[in-house]
């Protein structure tokens, strides 16, 4: 474990170029192998900027590499979600009840570019572009890349290979077919899938809805969302079934079928939306897949990152956040000085493993809960109950979102668990009339409805562990 | 759908044999591939006749196709299971406290003989030997055979496709490899692996230890057990971890580290043993897997069944109970006359799938809870007062193991739920102090119990409607 030694990373996206980046600060010798062109040297079309929802856990990692402040700039901070219904009408809902508390929408390129040009201003970092990798070979360390400028093939070595290189990792896909260790794996589909539209700045820089919200269309079965560009425009994503219900991406073949699906349930964005035709025949249809496995690891030569570990759906805007959070997880172990990359490897994931799998969880929840609990009383009750909670309680109170999305000193796990029994607390005390909503809000009526939620979590919490109950 | 169709069942193990002799019944041409030999015609080894399991939910697919009879014959009740503890005690724990209420053991080769046998009285079977299946196109309705002995490869066109092919089905490879259609798919590997041995006869038909008994040596993070077979022998299963505790399957390299073993921990089995070191190391060490994944179809073309479509881990005992189940749900639905199979393969994937995942998870938490709670006194009362419940109140009370391999009406899905909330309530109402296992144990002193463990259930299976939680 030597600092002059060689790592090869299999990937130069968001978690591979942090990864280098930590990795040389560090001091090894790190290169990069990535299968597509330098995006700083490819031109993108306008309205194509593909932006992610970035938040406290992935804050955690771009502070680690002391990136704090650039990251700022790329950031347009989303306050809350901006609810669409079906006659056009808005009305905003805070992500937390604590101003301070909020996400951010930020261009995959942008961040992309940036952690690239950082890792590349330390001479012990290499990239290579058009190197896609077709296997690795963990028992030697070495990896089989195809180099798409040249179509020749060749064998890298390293004293320790780690895959970033996404859903489709080719490093998960040798542990998978070489069959020379016991290897679980699973991959999950939702029924739904999606589709990247856009709405374009009326004017260079003008923004056609609210700049600093989440925007979301919620139909139940199916929904829209847009997240502002720093350009003015918003990459607005289709959720929706691929062969059920009365509109499907199955049916919607001809273009009057669509008009009519947006001109039925999206009026107010169809308006924005004269480009919608053509997006919408021109962008793939992409599935929605969960993908878990386990060991990450062979030995001390190979390891799993990213999502080439744990890719997860979207529906809590933390699939690049938990990416970031394990370089930090990561970089802790590596402060303890143990004394072999297994060691490490092992320790790394014996802790992580447990909240990766969480936070898959709470993701594929979430669709569930988006698409079912939408027009169900009791759950937006719950949520009002909440938002009081943490407006008049910000050091009491935090909900299952929050707990995922602001305390980051929590893992996943632990708010999943913390967080499920908080929302079973308060749906069954309303359901049986224990608490409700307050006609006068204020800390006075709040407080003891509060101690009730409280007094339930716990007890919910205690009577899962003492049956050996773990979700 | 009309009956002169032809359907191919690729592997003509229990599960397959079985559906022939079903679909046969019915009236469709049935061809059957298998990979093996003809089990009929190949001789087994002395203490190598493997048993399983057979309970309820697998006699309803024999009562279907009216073997109950002759299965009796091949079937040694076991009542419950005989407990030896570290210094060779023995005590038994049934399981059940209704006397009718047990499960047996049974030759897998004995079962799948009479299956073929009875298959093969049916002209419009055809079961073909050493001819494996390489992989299955499910557009054409295809698969492509080796055959064995001619080591030539050759194609079969039919109607219809059903793989019964096991755990390592070539038809679901195709459906995975190919990328077709979003498959879902999961296997899942335990930290523990097993060893087949035996405990040969005394002298022919002469049993070593209790003929009506399933034999456990439960010893925390490993166990033995064996189940009894007619000629007195018995199968004896070693679960054991891979890598991890003072003993496990990497660490057992020689032969004084097994006699070690086992004189330190299974001293009363080994005494019974001497051909332990030869089994030992003779037989190979398996892994233990949970397979999920959907669709089980393609479209009308193709279908997975048994252990193709979800291989459980054995420590239900359900294995071949649930195959078996697979058959008689099938056979339900061709009842009604749907007009494709389609619809057939839809309508039965739709009312399965959540059965099968469900023992498939069930099975598992069954792994963990012989690990975890062997010591527990809190479980050990919980189970003295559920055999209490049995015993007093055989109409009002079935524990969830009672539930699953006995109440073969109730599906596994509701099974889970019911055993599980019933679990949850006695433990937290043994560990609260609300409720204790009575002095003296009669209907009176158990009646006050049963009802708070029913309410306390009862109001468990609420909350988690209300929460929206279905496990």
């Amino acid at each position: 474990m030597n600092k002059q030694q060689n790592i090869l990373i299999i990937g130069a996206g968001l978690c591979g170029s942090l990864l280098a980046l930590r990795l040389a600060q560090r001091g090894y010798n790190v290169s990069i192998y990535e299968k597509r062109p330098d995006l700083r040297k490819v031109k993108m079309s306008a309205g194509r900027s593909i932006n992610l929802a970035f938040s406290n856990r992935g804050n955690k990692g771009i502070k680690l590499v002391e990136l704090e402040e650039k990251i700022k700039a790329l950031c347009i901070p989303m306050k809350g979600r901006m609810i669409h219904d079906a006659h056009g009408n808005t009305f905003q809902s805070n992500y937390s009840g604590k101003s301070h508390e909020f996400i951010n929408s930020i261009s995959r390129r942008d961040l992309n570019v940036l952690l690239l040009d950082e890792a590349e201003k330390h001479e012990n970092v290499n990239i290579y572009f058009n190197k896609k990798c077709k296997s690795v070979n963990f028992e030697k360390t070495t990896a089989l890349f195809k180099d798409y400028s040249t179509q020749t093939e060749f064998v890298e070595d390293a004293d320790v290979i780690i895959a970033t290189d996404g859903a489709g990792s080719a490093m998960r896909k040798s542990y998978y077919l070489e069959k020379k260790f016991l290897f679980s794996f699973s991959q999950n589909y939702l029924s739904h899938g999606y589709k990247e539209l856009s709405i374009l700045p009326k004017t260079p820089g003008e923004y056609q809805l609210e700049k600093n919200a989440l925007h979301i269309w919620p139909r139940g079965d199916f929904m829209l969302i847009a997240l502002p560009n720093l350009d003015g425009s918003f990459t607005v994503t289709l959720f929706l079934s691929y062969h059920d219900g009365k509109y499907n991406f199955n049916n919607l073949a001809e273009e009057n079928d669509v008009l009519e699906f947006f001109q039925n349930e999206f009026p107010d964005a169809l308006a924005i939306m004269p480009n919608l035709l053509g997006d919408f025949f021109k962008n793939p249809t992409s599935p929605l897949g969960t993908i878990k496995c386990t060991p990450w690891h062979y030995k001390g030569n190979t390891l799993l990152m990213g999502d080439a570990a744990h890719a997860i759906v979207p529906f809590y805007g933390q699939g690049m956040n938990a990416s970031f959070e394990d370089v930090v997880e990561l970089d802790n172990i590596l402060d303890k000085n143990l004394s072999t990359w297994e060691e490490v490897f092992q320790t790394y994931e014996h802790q992580r493993k447990q909240d990766t799998d969480a936070i898959a969880d709470l993701a594929v929840d979430n669709f569930h809960e988006m698409k079912d609990h939408v027009a169900n009383p009791i759950f937006q009750e719950k949520r009002k109950l909440e938002m009081a909670f943490e407006q008049h309680f910000p050091d009491a109170y935090a909900s299952k979102y929050a707990l995922v999305t602001f305390n980051e000193n929590m893992g996943y796990h632990e708010a999943m668990l913390k967080g499920r029994a908080q929302d079973k607390a308060i749906l069954n005390l309303l359901n049986d009339g224990v608490i409700a909503y307050p006609n006068t809000v204020n800390l006075k009526t709040l407080k003891p409805i509060l101690e009730k939620v409280k007094t339930e979590t716990n007890a919910i919490l205690d009577d899962n562990r003492i049956a050996g109950l773990n979700y």
